[in-house]
């Protein structure tokens, strides 16, 4: 029987924020599938391997760069997605470990989708996004009412009047945005944590995992 | 010694979603605190209720009506947060349960704030949220590359060429988006889960607890 891949998100960094389900998937596959980014730490392996036991465990490394160029990437999805076949096919179950919440600017999908095109089955475990955390850790509630709420992953979108969240590039757009209250956590429930509560206090060159929420208040009032 | 508040996400119903925080939160207080609407079930209750041993634990209803006369709701909020202080001031460590995650949208943050002002500390625990959640249930990614994700929360926000994540009451808003992919789950991780992948199959009394995820495509590519 051909084995099935799990995509499965560990969450923010804290592997007590990992759900039951995903600690129960990534224990019961034998092969662990973590993306790899030339030079990068891999959090979501590292979340793991601190509430699950991986002893006796394949873990494959899925190899990229950090690239714009689509052909690149696209090579790079299939070239993943062939390697994960492999283990399938030999009957393996495989879970691919993604930080955050897989749903949420992940590379799971692209690469998942090609599994599928092989003749695969694949299933999704959610998780907890670094927003959400990083909400939590700053006790600033995201959105109350009928706020509505815009996650920007770059300086491609802006909006007016209402909560921001800037993740991953969008550091810069802080000072276009002309919020009341700016909020960051980085590398929240790392061990490197930092959290700023004002624009002034969050460095230029913050790291790429940080999560900016922005609020605007219109007339002294949230909105 | 004074108690403490902790706001504990328990996800979006799939006991197997709640992360090991907040199992141990919850295990490790004496009080649970619970929002109740007038003859809702308290799903987050029975979320908790199925991983965690309540056994021998007091639980105190915190009740409220549905109401958006803010006079209404600040009056519910503050007898919550006298209700919870009674607890705290007893030394007894309180985990109020909130579905999905407790920094979108839940009443936590009104009432975390009445117990900070009456002197008392507290802690929030995120959770996956219910549009991450219906995301991997539909193996749809929310947003890949760098496409923004508004969360909508009632008929009070559109915007064009992106993900509309559909929260509460924002059913009608389907019509008016005109997206070119629809999806829903009511219900996620649910026994009476449903799924839908068109806005026709979406009946226009859909429950409350919906996550409708609308894409439009742009010349044929997804945006």
């Amino acid at each position: 029987m051909k084995g099935k891949l799990y995509g499965v998100s560990t969450g923010p960094g804290d592997p007590e924020l990992m759900t039951i389900k995903a600690v129960k998937i990534i224990e019961n596959c034998p092969v662990i599938a973590v993306p790899r980014t030339a030079g990068k730490k891999h959090i979501a392996l590292d979340t793991a391997s601190q509430v699950c036991d991986l002893s006796g465990k394949e873990i494959i490394f899925l190899d990229s760069e950090m690239s714009k160029d689509p052909d690149v990437c696209e090579k790079a999805h299939e070239r993943a997605a062939e390697h994960i076949a492999k283990a399938l096919e030999s009957g393996k179950d495989t879970a691919m470990l993604n930080i955050g919440d897989i749903s949420v600017y992940s590379t799971f999908s692209y690469i998942a989708e090609k599994v599928a095109a092989l003749g695969y089955e694949y299933e999704v475990c959610p998780g907890v996004t670094s927003f959400c955390a990083a909400a939590a850790r700053l006790k600033v509630p995201l959105v109350q009412g009928n706020e509505p709420l815009v996650l920007i992953p770059s300086e491609n979108c802006k909006d007016a009047n209402t909560t921001f969240v800037l993740m991953k590039r969008a550091r810069n757009l802080v000072k276009t945005l002309e919020s009341d209250e700016i909020y960051a956590v980085e590398n929240c429930g790392l061990e490197n944590e930092r959290s700023y509560s004002s624009a002034d206090e969050i460095p230029l060159e913050i790291g790429y995992f940080t999560t900016i929420i922005a609020k605007k208040i219109n007339g002294g009032k949230k909105i």
